[in-house]
């Protein structure tokens, strides 16, 4: 593989010392690009560009090609996984994602078993082939749902407003539930640690649906499955540290515990006061985050207000990503997307000064 | 004014002392309940039937014939507000509410204004016949959208998944959101203000969707307007204390700010741990909640599990008024109703021992 250029990303990760903070944005590659969705129109769906490595590779570098950003994602989707497992995904256009066998009966739970990695082979291969293209320009971050959001997703058969089949089972038969998503932590293990035998140099866990849970019930329901997660994952790749991030939307109110669960670091949503979270978490982990997606629908002026705050809010030291609160939304305009970039690294280099 | 028979909601959010944790349910008047159906299809539709105070009577006591609850809500909704400041409030069967004039143009922002109170007549005329009706059984909660909460309906012209046009004037055109959010204030004030000298005993100010803004925006464009309307509020009627109840979904990281705002009592979503929320306000405040809504499609082994967790997580002591986190699921099984409210004045009684 080629010498990594530019490791900033993988550094302040891992809290060593950078020349400025580094920066990505969850959902990079997406709809708010014309050339994604050029490219997506010749896969002719979302699946089919998931499913074809060379497309894949195509639309993960798209985003690089016009921001200075520091880090590149595998372009794929969480639910890859669930459809390893035979749930069937599909996607129904303007409702989303759906599930032909979500897993409504006790039937459903009892036959649901770890798939063969070989099931997700055109994921290892994407990434293999996005490796390749990088050509050592920036890391590459492989990711996965975490088991309680695929769990979600496993349990309503599509996405939710109140997720009550999913709740119905946690409150009534919370021991199927148990057995879904320690076969989901068993599978998420291997698939990440198959993204990172591939090439994969850091990862990222996304828990987009912990928010929804009670404060007991994450514990029980979520934070336990992150942590047999972890626990499981190769941390080393190549001689260097393959860094970890755990991103739980609507987390703010968990940092304490999401921070020790041994990952590198946490991502937070905007909603969250990054001084506040740094003074909590400590030296546990980094934090990447935490501008509103919404905050690119401002001005250049009021976007680079933004990046300013929140690059004083983390302060001075290495150990933050820059990155949004949350994926970047479909009808952005590039240029802010660009501006916000740009002045991130150009704002940012005083706090970096030693 | 008949002699109120139960003042344990009023007692409770005064931090007086109580014989049992008093509960209501955020609305526990809705579609779970078949005699609301009936009477919403009596009225014709739901804009009829707020429009119209014998029925909304009528709506507004049926909970209180099923379950031995400590307190009646005034049955209502939060966009009377917007529409009597002439934006056309009207229902898409499906779809929820929708304007037919929102506030999409410079223009539209600066021709609004506080409404004369006249044409929410019909509210306080509710609130009048509710309270008599009631004849001093449990007090009446009389309620508001926060002027945030409102802004989103009349900005986005109904609900939303991203709140896109909110956040475009929010971070293009603060200044236009402020004067928005400053008559929504005066608005809110004089509404709640009104229903109180028609005959409401607390007022309750629903802020659903403070939980979007990053933490920066909430200071400025939530917490700030909150502060104004309970500065204006009458707090005295009857030769009684009329406490004030704010409840901003999402809340859980602000609580300190929250408590700090002169209301006598915080609502908490589902996602905050009791325990800690009850440490961090002191005696500022008293808290309402917060099982989760979903919790009510367990059984009732597993409801009388939550409700014990919960009145142990607040513990000994008064200040704490049993709710759900969120509004009453229209799913619900009224029997689960039933099961949750009983186990509350059951189990409550040896945390007030004295």
């Amino acid at each position: 593989m080629a010498v990594l250029h530019n490791d900033t990303f993988l550094r302040a990760l891992l809290k060593q010392p950078v020349e400025y903070t580094p920066v990505w944005l969850m959902r990079q590659a997406g709809r708010y690009l014309p050339e994604y969705r050029e490219t997506r129109a010749k896969a002719g769906s979302f699946l089919a560009l998931c499913h074809n490595p060379e497309l894949s590779t195509e639309v993960t570098l798209q985003p690089l090609e016009r921001f200075a950003l520091d880090a590149a994602i595998l372009f794929s989707d969480i639910l890859t996984v669930p459809d390893a497992m035979g749930l069937g995904l599909h996607f129904v256009e303007g409702e989303g994602p759906k599930f032909t066998h979500p897993l409504q009966h006790e039937n459903d739970v009892t036959r649901l078993q770890v798939p063969d990695m070989n099931r997700l082979r055109y994921v290892f291969d994407a990434v293999h082939s996005i490796r390749k293209a990088l050509n050592g320009r920036v890391p590459l971050i492989g990711f996965s749902g975490s088991p309680f959001t695929l769990a979600c997703y496993m349990v309503e058969g599509q996405g939710s407003r109140d997720f009550r089949l999913l709740k119905t089972m946690l409150y009534q038969r919370p021991q199927l539930l148990h057995r879904i998503l320690d076969i989901n932590a068993q599978t998420v293990t291997a698939y990440l640690n198959e993204q990172i035998a591939a090439g994969a140099q850091a990862v990222q866990i996304f828990d987009t649906w912990g928010g929804v849970l009670s404060d007991k019930a994450f514990q029980e329901f979520d934070l336990r499955y992150l942590q047999q997660v972890v626990s499981g994952l190769q941390r080393e790749a190549d001689g260097r540290r393959v860094p970890v991030i755990i991103f739980t939307k609507g987390g703010g109110q968990w940092l304490e515990q999401l921070a020790a669960l041994g990952a590198d670091a946490l991502g937070v949503d905007w909603t969250v006061n990054l001084q506040q979270a740094r003074q909590l978490v400590g030296q546990q982990v980094a934090l990447q985050g935490n501008l509103d997606p919404l905050a690119l629908f401002g001005d250049s002026e009021s976007i680079t207000a933004e990046v300013k705050r929140l690059l004083a809010a983390y302060g001075a030291g290495s150990g933050h990503v820059f990155n949004l609160g949350h994926g970047i939304n479909q009808y952005t305009n590039p240029e802010m997307v660009k501006c916000a970039v740009d002045a991130v690294h150009r704002i940012s280099t005083e706090y970096h000064q030693n």
